[in-house]
């Protein structure tokens, strides 16, 4: 694959670099454009990797002189470069892109703030680390908080989300004058594609060749975004990309829609080919599960109600198929996506109980600019029926804006998002609730441990889930 | 450990050299001690492992002139030898035994035929491979089913067990002049007792300093001559052995006897020394099982009735604790016993299901003199009981003898087991039944494929459970 640089083969782990968060801002001239062509030149930079960005939000400019709106966003990076070498870079970005540097909060093609490297806290004239004002504008957390809510700010002892969830009940008007406008591209030309691995056999004798770290990316194809932000972070992380695609019929219940599920081969691998995986493991049914198999795999605690109780055999299914995916692919980081937020906790519990291979790693939920989770289902929805499948994102966000607020209560929290929901046509809620993450019981009230609200509810025919987090208040409860 | 030679580290399979039997035989002076004192003397000789070897048999001379009866047994070694040195090695020890080669089937301290080694057919007048009377012998032929009833004879294309069945089908009067007389020790001295590890983290560093094969030998303690012999051939066949020690609680049913469950640690640790075990992991519930821990493994199919029946949970409980052994030890080959035949059949049919690491492997069941299946339980029962339960090893018999006379229908032969177990004071049979070894159903009659006989029945109050090859026709049916 010309279009990336060979990643060094290094055996185990950790990641070929430290995370570091970056804050692009622009509002001259083509505001996207300017921020697509910094993750650019980012990713071109030796040293650094793009991990991952937040969607574009457009805010209204802070002080200075009259100018447009900016948009803002914010990218992880994964990079082996010092804070100054890094600083650096970005000066040199900026310059680049045609800024010059005139009074204080001037309109600018680019700007390039350097939110934090690694667990580096220095203040220094030439440095300062984690950015001075990293944690007090809700224009560089809010999208912060979408690409990293469990990051914690150096020298602060608290999540970007706790900051994000702070700072949005002290300015509730700064965070409402937020529009997320754009998912931003985060280009590569395009690789080669990702070579087919059709069955066990092609498996090993891919897996037996390598001798770096390996980022699974288990999907069930029909790929959008948001397995592109998973394959993206594991190119990052990983010395080796593998996809899987399999539409595990043992998920499926009877009733439920396997022969309809969303099958699109062709376009998965230019996608995969995007984001430079380097193969897809996409066995047939009869590889996975030979005639005779009769093992499953099932885990108690967190599988009991919602998903668990709306599809039963669902997590056996998920938990069986993830078993023999890392027992098959043997991981050094397997990454999935908080928009399933259920099954990120199956798996964990399953990860942790059977001892399987590598580290899991979740991955914020990416949502179209109108906020709509991205899930392969989304594909049912009439456009009359995505309009009003709205709807579930406002539900989360009135849950979450109460939540910043100082409302501790669960049951204040889930009527904030019902009375959304309820107030849409057509959508029929079946559950809201507020959960433990990990093992995913109600909760009555907000304490210290981070909390979800999860909901589902069908839209026309169609079932959608969705999540976000709540306030998680640590220290400031 | 400085009693035995440090075995080359290789990384991966093969074995260290292939496998090679030898009939033992001696019918002057302290029988017992001429047979076990061959078995150091090749358990000594550089690029001979002793696998295993089989109980001794007493039988009448065939042959020659007036003598006393013969002490028979035949050992499984694993050899780098060349058929050639290892034939001139056992003339040597043969010689050093004080035999003195007189006229053909003289009395004589010790007999040593080379029965096999490898898959090499020769026919030479300096060798002959398999031994021309390989398969024509009651005496050669019983231990040999004994010690390795699958493998196959050499330019036969049948198993031992075949021949072995076809032999008594045409001479049962001398399979019924055969009397298993001892079981034979393979004396090594005593070595250092194994590491013990504690915990995973143990494991884990113990783990990752090897860089040849591990076998791995798990069992629930309380250990007797039937775990020795798996050790023993994971020694033959591995670069290094590791056994665990863990009294699995998910494995007992409420009402079962997990608290009496004999805990023998100290002696383990001297058998265990005296296999030549590298290490034990003996790790606690906690270890395995911590805090939160709600994950379970299924095997439909095999775990259906018989010990399933029996023992609600049980087979959940082996194949949980035997998925989580796998992950964390990661071995080349695991060892299990032909005892627990429905264990095997779970343990096989999950192994393939969830793409464990390694093979497994089963070796055949270890029985007393008296030909009671050797079990932890064993201890359990009185003397009399003890006596009682013989009934078991001779029920089995009863069908095996039918079965090797041409008999093939299941309820014939179950017939056949049932009257002995009948004829028994206060034994209580819980189910007699021919089954499939892999699916573990019931056969209606014995085709080409493998079958066993099982048997469980209550002798005191203690549950004891056996089985038997019936015959396995293949070609003869």
């Amino acid at each position: 694959m010309t279009s990336r640089p060979a990643a060094p083969r290094r055996p185990g782990l950790p990641a070929p670099g430290q995370p570091a968060f970056v804050a692009l801002g622009s509002n001259v001239g083509d505001r996207r454009a300017h921020l697509e062509a910094a993750l650019v030149a980012l990713g071109a930079t030796p040293g650094v990797r793009v991990a991952a960005v937040s969607a574009a939000y457009q805010n209204p400019p802070v002080g200075g002189p009259p100018q447009d709106d900016y948009w803002n966003a914010v990218a992880e990076l994964v990079t082996t470069l010092s804070p100054e070498a890094l600083a650096a870079r970005l000066h040199a970005v900026e310059a680049a892109a045609g800024r010059v540097r005139t009074v204080p909060a001037a309109p600018r093609t680019l700007d390039l703030d350097l939110l934090s490297c690694g667990d580096e806290v220095c203040r220094t004239p030439a440095l300062e680390l984690p950015h001075p004002r990293a944690t007090c504008r809700a224009f560089g957390l809010a999208p912060w908080a979408d690409v990293a809510p469990d990051a914690v700010v150096p020298g602060t002892g608290a999540t970007v989300l706790a900051h994000a969830t702070r700072l949005r009940g002290r300015e509730p008007a700064a965070f409402a004058a937020l529009r997320r406008v754009a998912l931003l591209r985060v280009a590569a030309p395009r690789g080669a594609r990702p070579a087919v691995l059709p069955d066990a056999e092609a498996l090993a004798a891919w897996r037996a060749r390598g001798e770096g770290t390996v980022g699974l990316v288990p999907t069930m194809g029909a790929l959008h975004e948001g397995h592109a932000s998973l394959a993206r972070r594991a190119r990052a992380a990983c010395d080796a990309v593998l996809a899987t695609i399999f539409v595990n019929p043992l998920q499926f219940g009877p009733t439920e829609d396997l022969a309809r599920y969303p099958r699109t081969f062709d376009a998965d691998l230019d996608l995969l080919a995007d984001v430079g995986a380097d193969a897809v493991y996409a066995p047939t049914v009869d590889d996975l599960y030979p005639a005779g198999f009769s093992t499953h795999v099932d885990v108690d605690g967190p599988t009991a109600g919602f998903e668990g109780a709306a599809r039963p055999g669902h997590f056996r299914g998920v938990a069986t198929v993830v078993a023999k995916l890392f027992a098959r692919t043997r991981p050094d980081r397997a990454f999935f996506g908080r928009k399933d937020a259920q099954q990120v906790a199956v798996v964990r519990r399953m990860h942790a109980d059977l001892d399987l291979p590598g580290a899991v790693v979740v991955a914020p939920t990416v949502r179209d600019a109108d906020g709509l989770a991205l899930s392969s289902r989304n594909r049912y929805l009439t456009p009359d029926e995505r309009a009003r499948a709205l709807a579930i994102p406002r539900a989360l966000d009135a849950a979450r804006a109460r939540a910043a607020a100082g409302e501790r209560r669960r049951d204040a929290l889930v009527a904030a998002a019902r009375a959304v929901l309820d107030g849409a046509a057509d959508v029929a809620t079946a559950y809201v609730e507020v959960v433990d993450p990990a093992r995913f019981v109600p909760l009555a009230e907000l304490g210290a441990a981070p909390a979800l609200l999860v909901v589902a509810a069908k839209v026309g025919t169609t079932r959608l889930i969705d999540n976000e987090w709540l306030l998680a208040p640590g220290d400031d409860a």
